[in-house]
């Protein structure tokens, strides 16, 4: 399975500033959220990339694109009906090929030399099949992800052949049918904001958006019927994902980012400073 | 002297962006920076505010403003005409009345309870003349600031009868012609980004930009002339600037009114656990 396109979906009604802000990445350079996601894909090999956003808010996109803007193609969704509908807008981008699925949201930062789109591609490319990339998430935080469980694949410590996908499970549901090997205690895999999404994914959606419903429906949702229609994988991936959407969401990944990149030392120097000038009242420069 | 207006300048190429980022107040409220400009101003009690923008910006300013847009007049700079010429723009705002003027990509942390913009006004109130919000600035940043001197006004260890003006001047000009009582040695007044100018200034402006010249004009060159012609002070606010438009700019800025927030413990503590996993290696959650 070889994966050429990528599908980033930024058109949440509170999401949708995200992508605009600016960030400081790992080499000292200036770029915006967008850039950086853009780039995560580009590391990975995919270099046809369709962005699904709010109508309106093509401009400020196109800029904050900069020169990765030859390789996006913007598209529209009408309404605000949820994350399922918004992948289901790039269905003429994605035709009968697989894709790389990313959140506008989120940044990504490996823990090891390849990026976490690319480790995740592999598995796609190796399994020949959707792969969604998750991580090892406590119980408290269940309220935030959608959950896969399932047993390993024979010899792989990391992935996992998901039999069930739930979105945003109560503690008690988790426990009692979503429980995973090889996980510590209370410990289940919820989704990384990452995915290889086979075509199929659209006609999954299709046959949940196409039934009025007061609720929206999520990629959860329409993961849960592709599982049961073809193989579906679930990759332990070797990184961190950080929501720009919390409250500190932008300040936490640009600390994580930065304490990993050349200005590290920089960076907590300047730290340093700040807290004795704060601890102490009035700085003077 | 009673400030009414404000003019915040944010045309410049390089910083027409800066505004439009998000950042969390110390209040915990994600807002901004235009938004924490103008809540600046309006804690200064002054509720008519000008902002000079760049043609085209007009529409991404007014989402930025959120619920302070009632409040905020947009003017355009029509060409990138340098800092002098962007507050010039709003003559027509200003009319006959004094107004308080800040940088659209600097964000001010008082270090008492009053914030830094009040200081300034009841200063200007005060002496009824224009003053410069300056700090105490290193020799080797010089090359970043416009730099006045002069001597103390009487009885008054923290406001300055303002003789010269030079914009970024050399170390060696600095030592022989700027050198002002009461600070350590190689420490001159800087700008802090941050003025009450009486409308008298806009003269001073149009003699300027009236000739033709390479040079683009600075707010410094006519403050220079201004201060021949009518009582100019500078007042070392009690604060800090964080200036968004240097490399890390966003950054110490979020973490300065983060550690002074109410956030200050959570974000201590996320900030241990991040230097605790990026120095491990893998983290798992």
């Amino acid at each position: 399975m070889q994966v050429q396109k990528a599908v980033i979906t930024a058109a949440a009604p509170s999401q949708n500033t995200l992508p605009l802000q600016q960030l400081v990445d790992r080499g000292g350079e200036v770029r915006t959220a967008l850039q950086l996601i853009v780039a995560e894909t580009l590391a990975a090999g995919v270099e046809e990339i369709c962005v699904v956003i709010r109508p309106g808010d093509q401009e400020a996109y196109e800029q904050a694109a900069g020169t990765h803007l030859g390789s996006i193609l913007f598209v529209e969704q009408p309404e605000p009906k949820g994350y399922a509908d918004a992948i289901y807008r790039a269905k003429g981008f994605v035709g009968d090929d697989p894709f790389l699925h990313l959140v506008g949201d989120h940044l990504y930062l490996s823990s090891t030399e390849v990026p976490c789109a690319k480790q995740l591609i592999q598995i796609a490319a190796e399994f020949e099949c959707s792969v969604s990339a998750v991580q090892s998430t406590r119980e408290n935080k269940l309220p935030y992800f959608g959950i896969v469980s399932g047993p390993l694949v024979p010899r792989r410590s990391d992935i996992y052949e998901v039999e069930r996908v739930v979105e945003k499970p109560t503690p008690t549901f988790a426990e009692q049918e979503l429980v995973t090997p090889g996980l510590r205690a209370g410990h289940y895999l919820g989704f990384f904001g990452m995915h290889v999404l086979t075509s199929e994914v659209m006609a999954a959606i299709e046959s949940l958006i196409s039934v009025p419903s007061t609720e929206q429906a999520t990629l959860s949702d329409a993961m849960e019927i592709l599982s049961s229609r073809q193989r579906y994988l679930a990759y332990q991936v070797h990184g961190s994902r950080y929501n720009l959407g919390l409250t500190y969401g932008l300040l936490n990944a640009q600390l994580a980012i930065g304490l990993s990149g050349k200005d590290r030392d920089q960076i907590l120097t300047e730290l340093v400073e700040l807290l004795a000038s704060r601890t102490e009242g009035v700085p003077t420069e």
